[in-house]
């Protein structure tokens, strides 16, 4: 029988900025990416910023039993005139720490991003997967998701 | 040889709500979406203002030299933790009027985007472009797009 975590999804803080770039780099897409330093680079701290201060933009990170930060996710919600001026969310940086997966962390994290684009009236959720990330596609199809679009992504 | 249209690129104003949601109606996905009434549902122009209030958010259109509007796109400067903290752009609602098409009118809003998001210190822009869209993908892999991911809706 799977083993469901219980966590507390909160907002990210100013001290969770290392334990969240350490997530991201974990990872073979991003472990390219990342520069994990001590310390950090500050423009991981500008960007947390960036990210605080737009009220449409929240970060969150779950909190397992210990206090300890297991995961993440950010959550945009975009305004639009498409469909009949309805919002977007748009899920991105959807990480669970190498030693917490498969105990129901990202579900709970990309349900809590749901049920907070819905009540901020969105009418779509999306989010952009890389094509190599079969688990993750079939993880998001659990959820609901329709692989319905093709991400394009040009890297400058 | 190909005819390109020498157009200006501006904001999109309030007077502009009308055309854009007749060029986002105009298309097989769109017509579906759109509620195209006079006057329009009140719902647009709230979307509308909070496009406007979010400086973090452009919704611009393409004038012709008769000053019509014939092409709209939204970009949105998402900044994030990952990639070193750098930002996002992501490119949504590109529309070109139909009467319009095939003069490089969608290429110029692209690359205003594209410059910028550069401008706007982006090392990566995004777009999801419905996997039935086959000339949608062709145009962005002809900008320098990949078709990297795969974007995943859930619509409520």
């Amino acid at each position: 029988m799977a083993v469901i975590s219980s966590i507390t999804i909160r907002r990210a803080r100013r001290g969770d900025v290392g334990v969240i770039v350490k997530m991201l780099a974990d990872d073979p897409l991003g472990s390219a990416r990342e520069r994990i330093e001590d310390p950090l680079p500050p423009s991981y701290f500008r960007a947390f910023e960036a990210v605080e201060d737009d009220p449409n933009i929240q970060l969150v990170v779950a909190e397992d039993a210990d206090g300890a930060v297991v995961g993440c996710l950010q959550l945009c919600v975009l305004p639009g005139l498409s469909s009949q001026g309805a919002s977007r969310g748009l899920i991105e940086d959807v990480r669970v720490a190498t030693h917490c997966r498969s105990r129901g962390i990202g579900e709970q994290l990309v349900q809590w991003a749901i049920a907070e684009a819905r009540a901020r009236s969105c009418k779509l959720v999306e989010l952009l997967t890389h094509h190599t990330r079969v688990d993750a596609q079939r993880f998001y199809r659990r959820l609901g998701f329709q692989p319905s679009h093709v991400g394009m992504t040009l890297r400058f």
